[in-house]
């Protein structure tokens, strides 16, 4: 199983870039994290599909993408642990999560993908939604392997 | 208005602690974060009866308290500074938030509070949650008081 996750923007904070690396570093599935500098225009339409094509990975049929989206679904950590089992169990060999620049996705974006997760009803700024992701993902890894969860 | 937020336990990451002192100092309102070492005891009842009333403020009418808690109401960033715009509008000059242990908050503390809240349906770990509810209080000041939210 391989996790790509696709954003716009880096991570400035050196704080939380440490905590990010210490849950990838715990993780034994592959990780990659694939950041892409924003997109300028004066028109936030171009901005947004600008961004959506450096985002968007090539369309095949073993790769799943989750676009991360405050209007998409909300699950329990159980229930995205559940659903990247499902996925793999389906016979995708990748899953790739979308973050967005600071005007979130194209519609385009959100059609194309194969679900929409939100992580909160609440915003949260993009650096910490990159931290609260990867968190999950690695409380997904223990949840699956049955692997005591280790505190940071 | 005086933000409390009553813990059980420390933040043992400085990096998540410098993030938190970061939004703090940005913050006008009075913000006083008490932590408690947790409870201990064989019995989990016990721990969670202990742990509550070190949480729990002292009952006056212009007291606010919110527990969070992961079968609580789910707001979003503006319903959440709506909230704290009401509460202040209704006469309570402090606000506290309940940060209950590793077991949660009694029925008892659920029922005495005001309110309870959940951050998102996925789990996270108690420091991370803790940065998330910091970082919401900020915003919401932003919110209310229309100025430009500032990322870290």
């Amino acid at each position: 199983m391989k996790i790509n996750i696709n954003a716009i923007g880096k991570i400035k904070d050196p704080a939380i870039q440490s905590i990010i690396n210490e849950y990838i570093k715990r993780l034994k599935w592959r990780i990659m994290i694939h950041d892409f500098p924003p997109a300028k225009d004066n028109d936030i339409g171009v901005i947004k599909r600008k961004e959506g094509a450096l985002l968007m990975p090539m369309r095949k049929a073993d790769v799943f993408t989750i676009a991360m989206d405050e209007a998409g679904d909300h699950l329990s950590s159980k229930e995205f642990a559940a659903k990247i089992s499902d996925v793999q169990l389906s016979g995708c060999s990748e899953i790739f999560f979308l973050i967005g620049g600071a005007h979130g996705h194209t519609d385009a974006t959100l059609k194309d993908s194969n679900m929409a997760l939100s992580l909160s009803k609440m915003t949260f700024p993009h650096q910490l939604a990159r931290l609260l992701l990867v968190e999950q993902i690695y409380r997904a890894y223990t949840i699956l392997l049955s692997h005591p969860y280790h505190k940071i």
